[in-house]
């Protein structure tokens, strides 16, 4: 099945203990895209400037990523420039510029209408909720949101969560979103606004999913996915998005949705945001096999699972 | 196997958002003893004051736990307050009254000397190396230390290192003690001071072991196991040494020591780990069956494993 995700490409500025690099070709959509791209065919609404040219095409092409949803307008493209110091969970940003980013209005191609699976990237709550109304025949929609917004647009979040299947966010957005300082009391909170399952991202701590009763069979409990510990994090840019990428890519290649199947996408996901921060930018996920992807699929279960 | 435990046994008044309590029985060799003793028979060294009664050492008799090397000491036992706010990870400290902790020399009794599995308690690192010292059967030393020694005494925390084979600390300790802030390159920095393996406790996300090469088998990757999802944490205090009993109580348990079985103990400490938080004190640790550990067993399984 094919995947539609909207939000940001970007060219970011990086600096990280490891180094830094300039004007690299990111932003969650490019992230998401890459990372999904191994498990199913993605479409990608976006907007860009007219400083993106072939050669950030090609990385979208050289994925099958279809890219008659991204916009060409006058100006240049989102740029962000960050870096990360000992800490590497948290990025400090040193600019925001949205440029052509900023009056982003998502348009859907007619020959995108039919896609089954939905990512709404981080982006404006209302844009998520518009996309998400022109789509018809969507099976599953996939979202995620920031403090920003959380913050700022209580209301307009609050819409958008009542038509979002899973919310990917991580502990500190959850617990904003919630109003409530324990996890799980705060994951049930988020699930009673409209999703039927949350995955709530910890970083180098892995991943947690919480179902809501009766969302995608039964079961009693979360279900809990690692993260990989990493010599050398080199740039966690993206990390999430990538998660969210091996996360949908998964579930979007499976026949049946049940727990089962969404427990194996948590995995994924871990697998892929693992991969991504190995390299600055999407370097690494551009160069990925879909074997190196399984052969750590299975790491990811000898780190877990007892005989 | 029986276990040899060295630590502190104290009096707590504790307060957090779940309530609190006062005076009531603590200590890290408490925890350690009444978790592992539900796998493993338990001997106790610690010291105590005139306000240990007759009610106190029932609470190790019931448990089978050996109390002939609890040395009854003139003073008070050494006493500990602390709160805990939203942040359940990390106590607050209102007070300590070391009491008759403060001139503690652990005297081993006769009887113990052939006990085969020895815990070393977060007391100064000299006490715990001449206690192992003392012990000459010993087929494996689990330990446990802190930011103060780490800070305070590093030579003397060095040699004892020399003489553990597992030390369990949690995340800031390992990177304290490593003076690095990738856990996984920590974490060899740390085995590279002598032990074999060792245990990051990462509170509410788990624990992971790390084994150095070699070490208890072959194998090439670290291993993870979860910790609960819990809507009402009443009281983390002594989470790390029911953790630690669990695990040490575990492996006692076994005829043998490899990986699969020290992965194991990993998942029994969460469990042990998990129970004690639910409770003020060591109220939970004291009322357990072992069918109920065995179920939480399977549910940590379940929490983590895939089909």
């Amino acid at each position: 099945m094919s995947i539609l995700v909207v939000g940001s490409v970007a060219f970011d500025d990086i600096a990280s203990p490891s180094g830094s690099v300039k004007h690299i070709l990111g932003g969650a959509a490019t992230y998401f895209s890459l990372a999904a791209s191994y498990f199913s065919p993605v479409r990608v609404v976006a907007v860009v400037g007219e400083d993106f040219g072939p050669a950030e095409e090609e990385v979208f092409r050289k994925h099958n990523i279809d890219t008659r949803g991204l916009e060409r307008a006058t100006g240049k493209t989102f740029a962000w420039g960050g870096s990360y110091t000992d800490n590497l969970n948290e990025a400090k940003t040193t600019y925001t510029d949205l440029n052509v980013f900023e009056k982003f209005q998502p348009r859907i191609p007619a020959e995108y209408e039919d896609t089954e699976f939905l990512f709404l990237a981080n982006i404006q709550p209302t844009l998520q909720a518009d996309v998400r109304g022109k789509m018809k025949s969507v099976r599953l929609t996939g979202c995620d949101t920031m403090n920003y917004w959380i913050q700022r647009t209580p209301q307009e979040l609050a819409a958008t969560l009542k038509l979002v299947d899973v919310l990917l966010i991580n502990d500190t957005e959850t617990k904003m979103l919630a109003k409530e300082s324990n996890l799980p009391r705060a994951a049930q909170k988020v699930m009673a606004m409209g999703p039927q399952a949350l995955v709530i991202k910890h970083g180098e701590y892995g991943a947690t999913i919480f179902f809501r009763e009766g969302a995608f069979g039964i079961g009693r409990h979360p279900f809990r996915a690692p993260a990989l510990p990493i010599d050398e994090v080199k740039d966690p840019t993206g990390a999430g998005d990538s998660f969210a990428g091996g996360f949908m890519g998964y579930l979007a290649s499976q026949e049946e949705l049940n727990r089962e199947v969404l427990k194996r996408a948590l995995f994924y996901g871990g697998v892929m945001g693992s991969f991504a921060v190995e390299r600055f930018g999407t370097e690494r996920l551009q160069s990925l096999t879909r074997e190196e992807i399984d052969a750590r699929f299975q790491v990811f279960r000898e780190l877990t699972h007892l005989e």
